[in-house]
C-alpha cells in the first residue's frame, strides 16, 4: 500500500516553538525532507533508523529543485513509506506547500498539512508587536517581496497602503527600497513605524526600530542578518522600546 | 518578588496544535485564565493545584469585560504568581494580546507572549487552501468583521479587493453580506472562490465552497456553526475539491 505525506511546519527555528503534532510526526517518520531553516534541536526528534535528507538552500550549493523534492516526496510515499516534509514556519504561507500537495495530489499520494509557527507570527511577538490592535489596526497583511522569478511581486502595493492594515513583509530586507518607495506612492506617511526582526527566536536574532522614510538607510546601516520579517505600521509603536521579554533580544538601533 | 504574566496561543482547539512551550508553561503556571476554546484535553496539561478561572464569553452568560481580566492578570502576578493566560488561536492576530501586555507594562509586570497556531493557519489547513500559491497569490490578509463595537471595522475593503491577495476574515459569519459587498465593490469578481470553514480542527468541523457573488445565501442556509473563518481568493480553488485527509472533515456543500 502506499504511504503518505505529511507537510509539516516546523515553526520559526525555537524547538519549543514546533507543535506537538509535529514532534509526534517526526518520531514516526521514515523519511524526512528538510529546509535548512530547523536546527539540531528540532531535527532530534527524528526517530533513529528513519533517512533524513536536507532539502533546502545552503550557502555555496545550489538549491534543489522543487520538483525534485516533488519527485522524491512521491517516490517515498510509493514506496510505502510515512514521509515527512518539515518546511521552515507555516507550509501554506510562502512555504510552496501548495505545490507539494498538488504533486501528491496529481501521483493519487494521501497527503496532510499540520500548519506551523510562521515566522510572521513569532517575530512580531519576540519584538512585541501586536499584529492587530483595537484602534490602531484591524487588519494584518503578510507579503512576500519576492515572486517566483526573485522580482517583486505583482501585487498592488499602492491599495495595500491604503487599506490602513498592518502589513510584514517577508523577505524584504534585500528590496526595502523598492517596498518602502510604493507604499509612501501609496499614501503611508513616511513617519509610519517599521520594526525589522531578524532571526527571530534563534540565538542571533537582533532587529531594529525604524520608520518607512529612513528604514532602508537605517537597514544598511545595521547590516541585519536573514531571515528577516519586517512590521510596517502603528502596532510598532503600541508597546513602544519594550521588548517581549524572554523570546530574545531585540535591539532598537533606529529611530 | 513580582511574579510574572504568559500570553499565550492555544491554538485553533486541536490539544496536538499546542506547542512545546504552551505546554511547558502551562506544566508550570500558578494562576490560569483561559478563554472558551481552549478544550479539556488543553486545559489537563495544567498542573494539579493551580488556580484555573475561565474568562471567556460563554453562551447565556455576560463576558468578563476585558479591564477586569487585566487588573486580575495584574493582580495574580504581583502576588508573587506565575500568570498563564491562555487564549485561542495566536495572542496578537485578533486575541487582545496587545491589550494585556500594555496593563502589565502600566504595573511594571514582566510579561512575554508564546505564538500560537491561529485559525487563520489552521482553518485553512484543515480545508486544504495554501494561503499563498505561486502565480495565484503572493499575499494574505487577516481581517476580523467586528470592530470593538460590534461593527464592521472602519478599514478600505476596497483597497483590500484591488491588492490581489488572498483574503481571510475572522467573525465574519453574520457579517458576509456586508464583507461580501464591500468586495465586490472594490471590483472581485462575482466568481471569486470562497471557502467557509467552521469549527476547524474541533469535534464539529465543517465547511463549504462557494463563490463570493452567492456565499451570504449558501452560508445562511448551511447555517454553519462558529466560530468560522472566511477564506477569499483563487487559491481556494487550486487544490479544488479535495480535502486535506486528518484534519477532520470539511464538507463541501456549496457550489
Amino acid at each position: 500500500p502506499p504511504g503518505e505525506v505529511w507537510l509539516i511546519g516546523a515553526g520559526p527555528g525555537d524547538p519549543e516553538l514546533l507543535t506537538v503534532k509535529a514532534v509526534r510526526a517526526l518520531e514516526q517518520a521514515d523519511l524526512v525532507l528538510h529546509d535548512a531553516l530547523p536546527g539540531r534541536a528540532v531535527l532530534q526528534h527524528i526517530r533513529s533508523g528513519a533517512e533524513v535528507v536536507a532539502v533546502g538552500k545552503r550557502k555555496g550549493a545550489a538549491p534543489v529543485p522543487q520538483a525534485r523534492i516533488n519527485a522524491r516526496l512521491v517516490a517515498g510515499a510509493l514506496a510505502g513509506k510515512r514521509v515527512v516534509r518539515l518546511k521552515g514556519g507555516d507550509p501554506f504561507i510562502f512555504g510552496r506547500g501548495g505545490e507539494e500537495a498538488l504533486a501528491c495530489e496529481a501521483a493519487g499520494i494521501p497527503w496532510r498539512v499540520v500548519p506551523g509557527i510562521s515566522a510572521g507570527l513569532a517575530a512580531p511577538a519576540a519584538a512585541a508587536i501586536p499584529l492587530t490592535h483595537r484602534g490602531t489596526a484591524s487588519a494584518v497583511t503578510f507579503v512576500t517581496a519576492h515572486d517566483e522569478t526573485g522580482a517583486l511581486p505583482a501585487l498592488d502595493w499602492e491599495a495595500l497602503a491604503r487599506t490602513g492594515g498592518t502589513i510584514t513583509a517577508f523577505m524584504a530586507l534585500s528590496r526595502l527600497d523598492e517596498v518602502a518607495l510604493r507604499l509612501l506612492a501609496g499614501g503611508l506617511p513616511p513617519t509610519t513605524p517599521v520594526a525589522i526582526v531578524a532571526c527571530a527566536t534563534l540565538p542571533g536574532e537582533t532587529g531594529l526600530r525604524t520608520t518607512l522614510g529612513t528604514c532602508t538607510l537605517d537597514a544598511r546601516r545595521a547590516a541585519l542578518p536573514t531571515p528577516a520579517l519586517v512590521v510596517i505600521g502603528n502596532v510598532v509603536g503600541v508597546l513602544a522600546e519594550r521588548r517581549a521579554p524572554g523570546l530574545g533580544e531585540v535591539q532598537h538601533a533606529g529611530a
